[in-house]
């Protein structure tokens, strides 16, 4: 039974995991969570796959003391969306990622340092690759479904092309096929951002180079909201404790930016941002095929599609170019634009949005 | 007589100009081209205003040998849509900025040492203020129209609403009345990449501080494109000279913005550039006034506007508020949306897409 109480697990494979890049990566460490239990059939297991900054922790709480829950507490517990009195829902940390599973500030075990920038680029396909080691030690040859928004969505996207017979279905929500090269151009300034820290020293810092990662912080926090929400949130107010005409004075939504930006250097790795950020970039849902339409020939499993109608980071004709080669594959697929003023956070912050649909969608699924 | 060969002038006022800020500033040097001759009854003057970056140097060129002549030569000439044979075209450089008129950059006579942090902030329409000094100097009491696009549109209204009898008309392109939050956080990161770069020890710097500088601009080529444009022009092609896999590796879109981000190092003060990025964010067009409709309420020139469908800088809404404004005050306004997929970088390519507008309106002027 789920408690709402839980605890980070840890597994590591020794294997020599071959990458896109042809470059290997192996021991394999993932850091894990699940909720609820897997029945006798191991047939209700979901996958949660998290975005960029995400970790394992899915949902609930490690004691009865942690203030904040999982990061998509929401929709995850008794009666819930995944509800864990009838599914097994797990959520692993990606590779690449700071939070217990190998990324650059692991340590290799091969040379006993910190990988930093020795860790090979990695791809959204191989954090999916190393994902399917852990549901073949749980034991599970078909996940009911994979669900994830942004770079989960990408996640869920990779299982459906990859390993079409290991799903049952697919939702993904806020995604993309590729990112655009107006969402390339925002990422690659928040690099330069930390490229242009003196601590950052090519990746071989002590501490997180805190100047830069804010600051690439701060430029994605701009993507994830949007020009109506930027307006509902902030408008145009003028910090009450600064005057207008100072020139360090700033604006509401400078301080917010700012004070995000420096609250992330506590929390994630610079390097792993970067590696992440660099597995945005490259991700192709037609990496290595001729076009989406060959790339999409071998999904087997229902897919659900949600975009976001103020998402401007990976915009709703994104994700309508991957409905739409789906239907012309005449494979079964669902799509919803939800309207929004949340931008591209709006798959976080307003599930009550597309929860019924998902619900029906996984009902259908028996 | 026009002859493409044109000069900058410079004008020092021995005044002390009362800013927005309340501050004093003086005395004030400001950098001019004109083009085309003064018609006897001075009533052919036209004041074209450059954006955050532009200058003096409108159109022409200081010498055959030149190779690019001015900034918007495109429409300034014999026969062209400012035609030199019938009007007299005055551009002059902002204060503020760096090529000839007082900013940051000006040794303060008073100490004889650069301003650098001790300018004052100033406004757009403290701008406005030194452009007049011009003007009344040049001895024209009316122009015939004030032109600009982004921070020269915002120049425009500014003539239009604190001098409303020095203007027959005024044209205003790709503009707002008051940036709105997300345009600020897009100048608040740009201005964020200075300050962490240890170069610019608080404006202090003998030489500009390259890599804050050269990122702050490759934000703003940002928001000068668009999604669109970005892919038409970018695409998600990657450096040929660079591994996909290199982590150093290059999308052409980021060679695109350093390579520009860096050549802006050499073409501008990077004190300047914060000061004017200030201007921009600080930007109301009511400044002053309980609402847009009391603000306008003093116009007396009929104005056009043209606002670019792709652009996410300064959207056509923004620009569309000020004509309802007008319209609902029974004030001569003309409104056209163009559709163009340049952003807001639109209204200086796309001359060929207003011009004949301006043209009838220019002519209905008489």
């Amino acid at each position: 039974m789920y408690t709402g109480i839980v605890e980070t697990k840890s597994i590591t494979f020794e294997v020599d995991l071959k990458l896109d890049s042809g470059r290997i990566l192996g021991p394999l460490t993932l850091a894990y969570e699940t909720y609820g239990e897997l029945n006798a059939s191991r047939s209700n297991a979901v996958l949660v796959a998290h975005a960029w900054t995400g970790n394992a922790h899915l949902a609930g709480k490690y004691s009865a003391e942690e203030q904040k829950p999982g990061w998509w507490d929401a929709i995850v517990g008794p009666g819930r969306l995944l509800d864990t009195d009838r599914y097994f829902v797990i959520c692993s940390n990606v590779i690449g990622s700071c939070y217990g599973s190998t990324g650059p500030a692991s340590v290799n075990p091969k040379t006993g340092k910190r990988y930093n920038l020795s860790f090979p680029v990695i791809t959204v396909r191989d954090m999916v690759r190393a994902q399917k080691l852990l549901i073949d030690h749980l034991g599970i040859g078909k996940l009911l479904t994979v669900l994830g928004g942004s770079m989960g969505g990408m996640q869920a996207l990779e299982w459906a092309t990859q390993f079409p017979e290991r799903i049952a279905s697919a939702i993904v929500l806020a995604a993309t096929p590729h990112p655009s090269a107006q969402a390339i151009a925002l990422n690659a300034v928040a690099r330069w951002a930390i490229f242009n820290d003196p601590d950052w020293k090519k990746g071989e810092y002590r501490k997180n180079p805190k100047n830069g990662l804010a600051l690439a912080r701060g430029i994605g926090h701009i993507t994830f909201l949007s020009d109506e929400s930027m307006t509902a949130k902030f408008d145009r107010r003028f910090s009450a404790r600064d005057g207008l005409f100072d020139f360090f004075g700033q604006f509401e939504v400078e301080r917010y930016l700012s004070y995000n930006g420096y609250n992330f250097v506590d929390r994630f790795d610079t390097n792993s941002f970067l590696y992440l950020a660099k597995a945005l970039d490259l991700y192709d849902a037609a990496w290595g095929c001729e076009s989406l339409e060959e790339a999409f020939t071998p999904i087997a499993a229902p897919l659900q599609f949600f975009a976001f109608s103020s998402d401007w980071l990976y915009p709703p004709y994104q994700t309508e170019k991957m409905v739409r080669t789906l239907e012309k594959l005449s494979k079964r697929v669902e799509y919803h634009l939800i309207d929004s003023s949340y931008g591209h956070d709006a798959f976080l912050l307003e599930h009550e949005t597309f929860a019924p649909m998902v619900r029906g969608f996984l009902e259908k699924l028996g």
